[in-house]
C-alpha cells in the first residue's frame, strides 16, 4: 500500500492503517533516522489538518501512566479506557514495554485484561517495544503518538514499566502525567527518591483497600504540602480492579487539563516536546550516518584502542565526528 | 587545582581528588560534550596507567546491581561492600539515581546505611544523579567509572534505581548484572515482561524468609530453565539485612567472572560498552553545538512551527542539522 492511502485511512480511524504505520514506527526505531518511508508519512500527517473531518492536528489529549511494576497501571488504564468511552471519546493506548535489547520481543502479559475494547473500533491499543536501541524509544513514541494523534484519538493513553528515567520520558512525552503507587510496594520515600514528585500532575494510590494505603496518603500529603508554585498534584485513592475512585481520577485529570489550557502551560509542555522530539530526530540521523558504510568497523576500531587503553573517549568521538564530513 | 595534580592525586587513591573528579563529571553531565576541562582529564587518564604502582588501565570488575524500589539493593551492596573488603580489595560504589530532571537534586535516603564504610580509605562511595538530561546519565556513568577505575578500585559496584530501561543501561556498563527480586513485589511475571531476563547474569531473591520467596525462586528456574546459551544466569537466595546468603552471592559472582574470561565474552563486552561510550560521546558533542549560540534560538523557532503543523519533525530536524555546517 502507499503511504497515501496508508496516511489517508489513517485519518479515517481505519485500524488497520493505524496498526500498519505503528509497525513502520516500531521497525524503523531499531535504526532511528534511517527510514525514509516513515519520513514520508510524518509529512504527509503535518500538511494534513489532523483526523479527516474533524478536529485539527495535535489535538489529542496525551496522559501519561507510570509507576512500579505491580501498582496497577493496565488496570487504571482499563478504567480510564471505559470511562472516556463513556463520554464518547475516541481513545488511543500506547503501551510502552522496555523490552529486551536482545530478542526484540515484548513479552504482553496483563495486556489481555484489555480484551474487552478489542473489537471497539473507537479503541485503538498498540504495545510497544524499544527493540533495545537506546533512545528508541524516546524516539519513536512521539512518532506514534502522531499517527494516533492523525487517527482522531480525542485521548491517548501512555503506559510506561518503571520508575525513575522512564518516568522522566513520560513526563516529557504527556500533557499530564499520572503516577500510581499502591500500599506495600515500598513505594514511599524511595519513590521521592526517584525523583517522581517533580514529574506527577497527578497521584494515584492503587489499592486503596489495602492495608497502608493510608500511611501511603498521609506520606505523600506531607510531601507535596511544601510544594510552591500553581499546581499541587492532587492525591487520589483508586482501586483500579473494582473502578472505585474513577469518578475521582477524571475530575482530577479534567482539572489538570483546565489548569494547563489557562495557564499557557500546555503550549510550554507542547513546545519543550516539539523540541526534544526535533532533536531526537536530528540525533538519530546523524547515527544512522555513522552506522553506515565503513564507519561501523571505524567505530569497532576506536573501539578496540580504546579498550587497549591506547586512546581516550573524547579523542576517539572527535575521530568518529571528523569522518561525519 | 590544575588537571594534572588532580589526576596524579586520583590516581594515588586519595578521595577527596576523586570526589572531585566525580563532580567534575557529574556537572558535565548537564551539558554533556561541552566540558573541555573533563576531556583533559579523560585523556590523561588514558595515558595513565591505571592506578599508580598498580595494574593497569581497565583493570576494576565492574558489577550493577539492579531492580525495582525496596527490593533491597542499597542492602545488598553493602553486604558486597563487606565480603570485597575481606578479602582486602578496593571498592568503588557508584548509585545512579534517576534524579529529577527538574531540580537536580538526588535524595539519597538509604545511602545512610552504608556510613559504616564512610572513614574507610579502600571504599569509595558515591551517588550520581542524571542532572536531568536526556542521555546524561548514559554519558556520565562510564566516564565516572573511569575515575573510579584510575583510583585503582578492583571491584565498581554499580547501584541502579528502576526496572526497565534502566536495566538495560546497567547491563551495557558491567562486566557482571545482578537482578534483585523480593517477594511480595509484584515482580515475577511482570519483571520478566521487562525484559531483565536477558540481561540478568545473576538473580537474587532477596529477603528469602518472607513469604513467597520459594514461589519467586520456583518461578525464576522455570523461566530460566529454556534458556539456551554457555551461561545460565544462578539464582541466589538472600536476606541481605541478615547478611545471609553472601557467600552464595559471591561464589555466583566469582563464577560469572571466570567464565567471562574463559569464554573471552568480556572483551566483547567491553568493545560493546567502548563503543556505546565513544558514540554517546560524540553524539553529546553534537548535541552541545546544537545549543550553542544561536542555534538554541532556531530550534525554538522550528518547535513553535511543529506545534503550528507547519511542518513535520524530519523536515525541522534537517533544517537543524543544516545548520551545523
Amino acid at each position: 500500500m502507499d503511504v497515501g492511502t496508508l496516511v489517508a485511512d489513517a485519518r479515517r480511524g481505519r485500524p488497520r492503517a493505524v496498526a500498519r504505520l505503528i509497525t513502520l514506527v516500531e521497525n524503523a526505531a531499531a535504526a532511528p533516522g534511517g527510514d525514509e518511508r516513515l519520513r514520508e508519512v510524518m509529512a504527509a500527517f503535518a500538511t494534513a489538518t489532523g483526523p479527516e473531518g474533524g478536529r485539527g492536528p495535535y489535538g489529542a489529549r496525551v496522559i501519561g501512566l507510570t509507576g512500579s511494576p505491580g501498582v496497577g497501571k493496565s488496570t487504571s488504564t482499563g478504567v480510564l479506557i471505559r470511562a472516556f468511552r463513556r463520554r464518547g471519546r475516541r481513545v488511543g493506548v500506547l503501551a510502552v514495554d522496555p523490552s529486551s535489547p536482545f530478542t526484540g520481543g515484548a513479552l504482553l502479559g496483563d495486556r489481555v485484561r484489555m480484551q474487552e475494547h478489542a473489537t471497539d473500533p473507537e479503541v485503538f491499543i498498540r504495545s510497544m517495544a524499544s527493540r533495545g536501541h537506546l533512545g528508541g524509544l524516546a524516539w519513536a513514541t512521539p512518532q506514534a503518538l502522531r499517527v494516533l494523534d492523525a487517527a482522531g484519538c480525542d485521548v491517548i493513553l501512555v503506559e510506561t514499566v518503571g520508575v525513575g528515567q522512564a518516568e522522566v520520558d513520560v513526563a516529557r512525552l504527556a500533557d499530564t502525567t499520572v503516577v500510581l503507587l499502591a500500599p506495600g510496594m515500598g513505594d514511599g520515600i524511595q519513590a521521592a527518591k526517584a525523583g517522581i514528585l517533580e514529574v506527577a500532575d497527578v497521584f494515584v494510590v492503587n489499592k486503596a483497600d489495602r492495608d497502608g494505603a493510608q500511611a501511603l496518603v498521609r506520606e505523600l500529603r506531607n510531601t507535596v504540602a511544601p510544594l510552591r508554585g500553581p499546581w499541587r498534584p492532587p492525591i487520589v485513592s483508586t482501586v483500579a480492579s473494582k473502578g472505585e475512585g474513577a469518578d475521582d481520577l477524571i475530575a482530577a485529570l479534567d482539572k489538570h487539563t483546565a489548569y494547563l489550557d489557562e495557564s499557557g502551560e500546555l503550549r510550554r509542555r507542547r513546545l519543550a516536546r516539539a523540541r526534544d522530539e526535533i532533536e531526537t530526530i536530528a540525533l538519530a540521523r546523524l547515527r544512522a550516518r555513522f552506522a553506515a558504510e565503513g564507519r561501523e568497523r571505524r567505530l569497532d576500531r576506536l573501539a578496540e584502542r580504546l579498550v587497549a587503553a591506547e586512546t581516550d573517549p573524547y579523542t576517539a568521538a572527535d575521530e568518529l565526528l571528523a569522518d561525519l564530513g
